[in-house]
């Protein structure tokens, strides 16, 4: 499922004829395009009707699989549907009342006169504000718009459909209130000055798709500032799926994670977190191979060990890829009994089957590592826990936790289920009070 | 209803006997508090149960009033309950998605890869991005907590419950997503910087609770540097209802606005902005008072006149008294047959039955001139126009507005009237148009 693609519904009246559907499938095929649901809607003696997702590459592409569907005996195209467009008409998003407001009675109560003794309470005593306002839920989701997925500087207005996605996610799956705010600047002491004068509304603050090496120096400033968590999701976020997907691969493979070789190659924001969190986990360095020295040496201020690709395609147990570059790794690199996680997206560094074939004991690419698994529980674990910032050990228990939920044969578990990231809160927040990282009561997040 | 009271919801179960309820009223009335509510909850042929909601002046007088309705013969309480608390409990907003996300199927769609393709099409075109994102309804609620409510420097933290009322006025009312954002400074500069980086974001600004003579030069900077309404409330939110309640109080006193002397007594940031906005619609320079000479200065800035005020008294047709100064006006200050809006919170410059008693031809306090009719409308009309800023003559068709909808013996209509607020959004945007200050294509407001 590529991030490039054009994705449309079409929707199929077809012969109730066994072979209509199989036929019209094969027409689609033959453009090399993919195909994702398809959704009975509605049957009768004569006709089924379908609602068939495709992916075309391209607008021509679109156009000639459309041409070929009309052309396929049997099967009328009924409509072709941006489904993705419509469903974004008006955004995504939007602040709710959590309560109707359609009486004096409430109105005296939510605002004034009534509101007056509360302001006054927390005047009195700050910490009050998590307990009486939405501040004790209000996330933050900042971005310059600087690293937009894979497309790149976009700015933050593009990037807007992005940030309210994860709002969305927050919402669902650990019932977070993610606030979007769009930079208009990608300077970074006017990001980190931006950030912290309005910092005072949220509980946590996730950086979001802000290009390296800025990234860095953005997380590090606004956490040295702030006494509230932030994270920058595309480092942090992406290390802790990622580890959680090698210790599976590890334990399916037969490989020990904590005697292994573990080599990386490409070094940029996701690179460099995931081997700070490795080294820290492990105990042992990791190799790291980058085009940029200040990413080399980021790498070894970490404790790790500058390397080259063709030394670490010879040498290590365990390659990670996430360079961006399609198809780096050549399958006659791959070191028999490897296992390969080629993480770029939209194109990995190598297939995952084409790394089998060459001798690879597991290989995987970024499809497996889905970042919807790790910043919904973390922010959620640590804002429960008035964590006063993210450990790496804090990340590593959300690691630890997501892989223990993967069904015995997937690297990681299911990305929607919410008992996965309601025990990574747990772990979370559970290790933020062991470290003596919480403030004040703590209360277990639960379904509400 | 005054600002400053503590509001406590009293459950009574009452015996069934004539008079028991008129008995524990007055038992209350002894102590001079006010009563609000009286809701009946039950009803036995021995019991009425009711709740009572009751406002003390401080924490001593509720004891002495929860203990003479306990006294009450007949009378029985079984629950003192500080609802407002329990109502701000976890906060009054939360982000809502606008859709389920309960599938893969969604998933795709709302988040990758489905996104991509809106975040390109926003990023080739960023005119729609107020189509396929949120932006369209988000408005900043934005304050520095220097002047909230009649309470005063409280700071940003602490005037959050206002700005959540507020943002839960805005959806119930006319669908808007107000965002809180609370700032970690009072710097102008700052300030100005902070929100011009936040401001791709919002498709307006509501500036709140911001102390003058800051307001002024915040708004005026930020409306300079942005394409979007910026708006302080307490200026014009204030001024457009009080325009609207003079309006009809000439009506009803037979007295013309458009001939009248009318004097000014205050002229902060709600004084000043009557006063700019009653200039440009009547025509005629409004006499002013204030102990500032900067606040003067502002004023005669505007076309206004200074003056004094014993002078204003003494001659004015109309008086609007803004100065948060209890009892300013005396009885015998009043020159018979004046119109007199003594609109400081909590407690007026003027009774309005002491005023009337004294030959006013009509009087009317602070409670008659409720900000709710106004921000929701104007900042819905602005933005479904797309207006770049918000002139005085959209302020003004505001007011206007608002005042065609009261009912025949009342100053101004029902501030949780949705339809107030649909015609007040329509005349700001009709006005925008006729102006040449809207943006693309407009679509009025309606409720959907």
């Amino acid at each position: 499922m590529r991030e490039d693609k054009i994705m449309r519904t079409v929707r199929c009246r077809n012969d109730h004829q066994p072979g209509t559907l199989a036929q019209l499938l094969m027409s689609i095929a033959h453009f090399g395009a993919e195909i994702g649901e398809i959704r009975l809607i509605q049957e009768t003696p004569r006709h089924i009707v379908r609602d068939i997702t495709i992916y075309a590459d391209d607008q021509e592409q679109l156009e000639q699989i459309l041409q070929a569907m009309h052309a396929n005996p049997g099967t009328s195209v009924m409509a072709v549907r941006d489904e993705v467009l419509e469903l974004h008409q008006k955004g995504k998003i939007a602040i709710r009342s959590r309560y109707q407001v359609d009486n004096l009675y409430t109105l005296r109560r939510v605002y004034t006169p009534g509101v007056a003794e509360v302001c006054l309470r927390i005047a009195a005593e700050p910490e009050l504000a998590r307990q009486y306002t939405a501040i004790g839920h209000l996330v933050a989701i900042v971005t310059d718009g600087s690293a937009v997925l894979g497309l790149g500087d976009i700015g933050p207005v593009a990037g807007m459909p992005v940030m309210e996605g994860k709002a969305m996610l927050m919402e669902t799956l650990v019932g977070l209130s993610g606030v979007p705010i769009l930079l208009d600047t990608q300077d970074v002491d006017t990001i980190v000055e931006t950030v912290a004068a309005i910092a005072p509304t949220f509980a946590a603050i996730q950086l979001e798709d802000i290009s390296a090496p800025r990234c860095f120096e953005i997380e590090r400033r606004l956490q040295t500032r702030l006494k509230i968590p932030v994270m920058h999701d595309d480092q942090h976020g992406t290390a802790v799926v990622t580890i959680a997907a090698l210790t599976n691969a590890c334990r399916q493979s037969g490989i020990d994670l904590f005697s292994a070789r573990i080599g990386q190659i490409g070094l940029g924001a996701a690179g460099n977190a995931i081997g700070r969190m490795l080294v820290k986990h492990t105990g042992n360095p990791v190799l790291g191979a980058d085009l940029s020295e200040d990413a080399l040496r980021r790498f070894e201020a970490d404790g790790n060990q500058r390397s080259t690709l063709q030394e670490i395609m010879a040498n290590a147990d365990i390659v990670i890829a996430t360079t961006g570059v399609p198809g780096l790794i050549k399958p006659e690199m791959v070191r028999p009994g490897q296992i390969i996680l080629a993480l770029s997206n939209p194109v990995p560094e190598i297939d995952p089957e084409v790394a089998v074939a060459a001798g690879a004991a597991f290989a995987a690419d970024g499809k497996s590592v889905n970042n919807v698994l790790g910043f919904p529980g973390i922010l959620r674990g640590a804002v429960d826990a008035q964590a006063l910032r993210i450990s790496r050990e804090m990340y590593l228990a959300a690691a630890q936790a997501i892989a223990d939920l993967a069904p015995n044969d997937e690297l990681v578990p299911n990305p929607l289920d919410k008992k996965v990231h309601q025990a990574v809160a747990r772990a979370v927040a559970r290790t933020a009070i062991q470290q003596g990282l919480a403030g004040n009561e703590f209360v277990p997040y639960a379904e509400s």
